[in-house]
């Protein structure tokens, strides 16, 4: 078997950084179940016409095919394929099972998913996301676009990413689709989507790119471009971006009811975590499904690489025609946001496996004593090993310093005068299996 | 869109299952760390070349191709397929990554497969598998063997799965490839392969049509098979079976070799935990790659289901013709596991969300009051929701019972006079946000 070789597009992070991307995970998992989040696993596979239902995204689609199967895999009526989100396979779980569940739904899921891109930094083949939703049957009440922010500020917020300034890792963009669509009906434009399209590419193409794209695609006189213009400029760390919009002196009532459901955003997050969010009125997140609120992430020192959280109100998406099932939701693209941070070497790991102690081997006939003396510390949640070999103890210490190990068990005679050596320190002690306990700090790896 | 439907074979759990999901996979993940295995998670896809290596599995396997490529996805060169297993992949990384690993190195890995078999009860077509494996480079001391069982012993033997009488809730049946094959060569068969073969059926098809086959595809006398099956027939709780075997009079280096293996297994799991494993002479593994121990796990009450968690020593699945990589290690079917228990309705739990308090919501107005008391919670690790409207307090209070949660807590007036409200007894106490704490049965779902 010749040297296999990576697949690019899909990342395999090291042990260590699995580590990390664990206590990431964690972190993620557990504000979410704080806010009353319960978890969902759904397939990996969703039939293709699911999948395709968004038109935009046929392009990136995995398909799956059994290699035994009869005749060429084909994009047929049975065809399924990988999901390429969260969000598509949940409108259809709740479709699936709205007669089981509890309404509004609350849920989180994380998991991998695949798309066919062609991969560059920080764009896989293979990512983890993990999402919340919250759905509910008919009506949603507009506060839930307000307290999804505050859940990702909580998974994010307290990762360990330098800032000495004490500022939040992440900045919340906000901004509400009613209020771009209210606002170009306002000014006049027949075609409010072609202009919320245009506007959407502002960060790529730059103001002017944009006004000719309005002109081309929107019809939009020069007037009409500085105003669509004059309103993605607003941006604020607080309600005050309202009178901003305001003194651009439209009105339209679906402009009035986005101004007053973005500044429930903004009161939230200023009440709850100030600096988290901005009212950004350039956030578009262009051709997606979303009908409100909709938010996008940066993290900070990594703003060119764009979002890595982003959502929002959606109202169409789960809907069999009698029931419809508006919802609102935020995918953290993990994957993405950990190739940035382990590209730039901004996240380590104290030790390369979760081994708190190595428990020392004299003779290979004395490894029952050391298993024993390994039970009982794994007993009382201490990660332990045993020295694989009776090598020279010399050698069993280097085999705990490569992997960052912090302690060497030397087993007594008999079960007495067992002793515990610090490798850092140098410092050994004489210790009881049933008593002795590692500084907190030390029992699992820290994440820095 | 139509109401969607499930597809055969791809299992979804409701988010009530997935919490009993996620306990049982952090008690395993918890257990594998304190053991010392770091972990690990490769892309679900594999190069079609590696995952056919093992012939026999070819039918199983899932291709994936884009969407968009040009002409027909081909089981061509560059094919790529979702991944069966874990041990696969796993061997595959270690070639890959054999420079920058530490050797002994023990791994998990806690992963969705695939394979494309017809469903039935307990087989999956998409399910969660849970491995450990130790590799070394070149040689694998054999004391590994001992210690996978102990690893399986503890992260499933604490599950709450009735058992009045104390019993451990799994069986694991040791066996090793050495006794089989030096046995039966030993017996003077010369192919002990096609034996193994044979006597692996014997749990299907019963000793006559075993005896049948051993005399078709072994060539075996009447004498051998006898001989065959009188070994198949042998199994103990303790080291005792080598007594039983030596009894047979048979004499065979690797024989020798093998019983001593098995014997230690034996002697470190009663040590360890006695009644967890049998020695079980029958156990074979068929057309695996096995050349030591193997395990296999009964559950006990769904014997008729077949192994839980299987897996066992191998020499020369990782191997680049310089190097090579001898491992062992084990598997537990975490989705055929719990789909049977779920079926059986054995595990159930205290509630249907995360949340352990539903602050309640005098009117819409005050939400930012009711938002700071649930900060003030979550805050202190407490699992809270506010209540999605200001209904009236029945209903409210219907929310939180229809999804388990056990306290409902009422706001006062301007911050003073708050009341929670346990809604099971009717019991209702003032409290304080930044005080008030529930039992801690309470405070998350639990298992039963």
């Amino acid at each position: 078997m010749s040297k296999p070789t990576p697949i690019s597009g899909f990342p395999e992070w090291a042990p260590p950084q699995r580590m990390i991307e664990q206590y990431v995970v964690d972190r993620i998992r557990n504000t979410f179940e704080l806010y009353g989040f319960a978890p969902l696993e759904t397939r990996a596979v969703e039939p293709l016409d699911q999948l395709l239902r968004k038109g935009e995204t046929s392009k990136e689609v995995y398909l799956i095919s059994r290699l035994q199967e009869e005749g060429a895999p084909s994009a047929g009526e049975d065809a399924l394929g990988l999901h390429f989100d969260l969000t598509v396979p949940f409108a259809r779980y709740v479709l699936e099972n709205a007669g089981k569940l509890q309404f509004p739904f609350r849920r989180y899921q994380i998991q991998k998913v695949w798309r066919g891109e062609r991969p560059q930094e920080g764009r896989y083949r293979e990512f983890l996301q993990a999402d919340i939703d919250i759905v509910d049957r008919d009506i949603l009440s507009s506060h839930h676009e307000a307290e999804i922010p505050l859940v990702l500020g909580d998974a994010l917020g307290g990762l360990p990413l330098g800032g000495a300034d004490g500022r939040l890792p992440i900045l919340v963009q906000a901004n509400n689709r009613k209020i771009l669509e209210g606002f170009y009906r306002g000014i006049g434009l027949a075609d409010p989507l072609a202009a919320l399209r245009a506007v959407d590419r502002l960060d790529r193409i730059g103001p002017d790119r944009v006004a000719a794209l309005l002109a081309e695609t929107a019809g939009a006189t020069d007037a009409q471009a500085k105003a669509c213009l004059a309103l993605a400029e607003i941006s604020a760390p607080d309600p005050s971006f309202a009178a901003a919009v305001q003194a651009l002196g439209v009105t339209d009532p679906l402009l009035d009811e986005g101004l007053a459901e973005l500044v429930a955003v903004m009161e939230n997050a200023v009440a709850h975590a100030p600096g988290l969010c901005v009212a950004d009125l350039r956030i578009a997140r262009g051709l997606d499904y979303y009908t409100g609120t909709v938010y996008e992430t940066q993290l900070r020192g990594y703003e060119r690489f764009g979002s890595i959280s982003s959502g929002g109100r959606y109202d169409n998406l789960a809907s069999d025609g009698n029931l419809r099932f508006p919802g609102v939701g935020i995918s953290i693209g993990v994957t993405r946001m950990l190739g940035l941070l382990f590209g730039a070497g901004a996240l380590s790991i104290s030790r390369s496996v979760p081994t708190c102690v190595l428990v020392a081997l004299a003779d290979e006939d004395r490894r029952p004593e050391s298993n024993r003396i390994a039970d009982a510390l794994r007993r009382r949640g201490i990660p332990t090993e045993v020295s694989p070999s009776a090598a020279k103890y010399g050698k069993q210490i280097r085999y705990a310093e490569r992997r960052g190990i912090p302690y060497v068990w030397f087993p007594g005679a008999d079960g007495v005068g067992d002793e515990v050596k610090d490798i850092r320190s140098g410092e050994q002690v004489g210790a009881v299996p049933d008593v002795w306990q590692p500084p907190a700090a030390d029992l699992r790896p820290t994440i820095a």
